[in-house]
């Protein structure tokens, strides 16, 4: 019996790490002999820098940078066991998430501390970049980041602008005499499964904004200040950032990698799956065993476990998928590749308890058990059912 | 592909029937041609009529009878396709879930109607009796019964003491001379999982007694009443009945059936595995499922799904069990013979939620689908794995 687990984080909860681990437990108990291969699972975002270190091995290097509200801020990001290739996660450096709820503000947060990592990976030696776009706090077109490459962006009179979504309407030209040389040799391949245009209805803007702490009249001011940034970026370069894959990701970061550092967008769950070897590593696999804290029709469409999935299932093995919440009727989920997919609650519960990392964790361990516990049953019956 | 569907009522949400019908469902959606033998469960509470006209067949037959509370209530029963065994649950003449909680009180409810329901029965014909002993509201030591069976209950002046827990104490004297002569070919199987004895600390009073509205105060006055009763019946006729085998249960109405009526206590699901032909019923099948609302750790002793479980697993036969809760941790169940077991729940939510009846339904019919799902993977891959 050789199980892989490829587990995605149950965000709030538990780690992709943590999750492979009560998996693991739950299917020794029945089967204490079985090889389990865990692989962390992320699509792009959270988590997927602990997973392709994992998966790959490489070191976790600790610096500080200039936080999304100019703050400093720890940040970690991981070099791969090649030396050259660094995996950055963008939330490390501009994340939403640690920012209290009254203080997101996307006229004034920014992705300079993104620049900031990426140049210090360079400084190590790193010229492969892997980033994931997922949680940043910002609206500031990527400007920030490429400010801390050495990119000026110059208001009416020529004076360089600040930090922050509310500066991109001041912009009227760019001097790219000051670009970090070392940056021509860097290539970049970006995790996004966003396909928003920069600006306009459906923007960043419009369609992030709100979620990062923009009022209407923000979110207004913020687009119009994508639009100018884009517009001068067009007159002055020739380049389209409008209109470039994953534009609108990250508050405009997406623009910024693909107009300025000529970044590979690709889905999230796709470069993770060839990262970690994924297929290579299902070769004798029997079982796979993926999931992640909520697997309902939406997360259906291009996330991780569902790349698994897919994998798996081209290679004609089954697919157990197990989440906190599962769709009631999951057929659309066992067109996908998923053989079966398992809600791990064991009782009516909040959200909160649910959530709890201890029941998460007991309940995932206990699903697995029961769910091998019938495995076991069926192939000892499985004589007597061939025929029928 | 051949499945047993001997699932309990998810009690409050769904019957036994309506459970095995979600099941059926989401199996035949992943193995349309299976054969399914559907098997109502009970445990010889509320369901058994029900679970053994399904299984055995015969007719169900409405009365009217002197409800717990002496107001007339309409009562159902069942009499078996041979003409002779009359299946009774005794909360359908006296039962406490239909009494609002402001009303209830043992002090005054009396089994008189169960003893009517035996008296219809026998004029139609019956001999044999099946009796579930569960939910009833009254703790009258089964006079009331006896009562409307001709049995005379007199007190210091020989007057006949009237119905209800409070009556007991007035008893000094038995009268046997009214009984009617029917009774006497008459054979009683009782249903009942209680094992206290009738009076006494650990007597019907005070350990069923306020969960059917007695006070701590009316707890004394029932158990005196008990006592009193046990004692004129000790010295005038040399029963035992504080010491009889479920003496205690149905307020008493144990004690009354076997002191008076020679009835055989037996385990409720014994009996109904036993009067549905489980074990025949399980020949050529490749799993069972069974379940009940909740299935957690106290119900792992003696409940139906259980007794299923056990007679599955000598016989060698997978046992998926699902309820809406079961233990995170299940390794006991699945030391008492089940294969695994499974919540049945799709997401975070509350108990209300849970229970109602579409949702649970759905709930029921998606796990089995999913669950058979990975069975047919499992079948699938067993060529690879048997040998491992």
């Amino acid at each position: 019996m050789k199980v892989l687990i490829a587990i995605d984080s149950f965000k709030g909860s538990l780690s992709s790490i943590e999750a492979s681990r009560a998996v693991d437990l739950g299917i020794k108990e029945v089967f204490p002999q079985a090889e389990i291969v865990k692989l962390p699972l992320a699509d792009g975002g959270e988590g997927t820098v602990e997973a392709l270190l994992h998966a790959v091995g490489g070191d976790s290097i600790d610096t500080t940078v200039v936080g999304p509200l100019s703050a400093p801020k720890k940040a970690q990001y991981g070099i791969l066991t090649n030396g050259n290739t660094a995996v950055i996660e963008v939330a490390e450096a501009c994340g939403l998430a640690h920012i209290p709820v009254d203080q997101r503000n996307p006229l004034l947060a920014t992705t300079f501390g993104v620049g900031q990592l990426i140049l210090d990976a360079i400084e190590k030696g790193c010229r492969e970049f892997i980033i994931g776009l997922g949680g940043s706090a910002t609206n500031d077109g990527g400007v920030g980041m490429l400010q801390a490459l050495g990119f000026r962006f110059l208001d009416e009179e020529n004076r360089e602008v600040g930090r922050g979504g509310k500066e991109l309407k001041k912009i009227r030209s760019v001097d790219l005499s000051q670009v970090i040389p070392e940056l021509a040799t860097c290539h970049f391949r970006i995790a996004c499964d966003v396909n928003n245009v920069l600006y306009g209805p459906t923007g960043a803007a419009p369609i992030f904004g709100p979620q990062k702490g923009a009022t209407p009249e923000m979110v207004e001011s913020l687009d119009a200040g994508l639009k100018n940034f884009a517009e001068v970026v067009w007159e002055q370069l020739g380049i389209d950032l409008q209109n470039l894959p994953g534009a609108g990701a990250a508050g405009g970061l997406g623009a910024a990698f693909s107009g300025f550092l000529q970044a590979d967008l690709e889905s999230g769950i796709e470069l993770i799956l060839e990262l970690t070897a994924m297929e290579e590593k299902m070769q004798g696999v029997d079982f796979v065993i993926t999931g992640e804290g909520k697997l309902d029709d939406q997360t259906a469409m291009g996330k991780a476990p569902l790349g698994v999935a897919q994998l798996a299932a081209k290679k004609g093995i089954p697919v157990i998928a197990l989440a906190g919440a599962v769709p009631a009727d999951a057929s659309i989920l066992n067109g996908l590749g998923i053989t079966s997919c398992f809600s791990i609650l064991n009782a009516p519960m909040s959200l909160e308890e649910a959530m709890n990392s201890e029941v998460a964790f007991n309940n995932l361990r206990g699903t697995a058990k029961q769910l091998f516990g019938l495995v076991q049953g069926v192939i000892k019956k499985e004589g007597n059912l061939q025929n029928r």
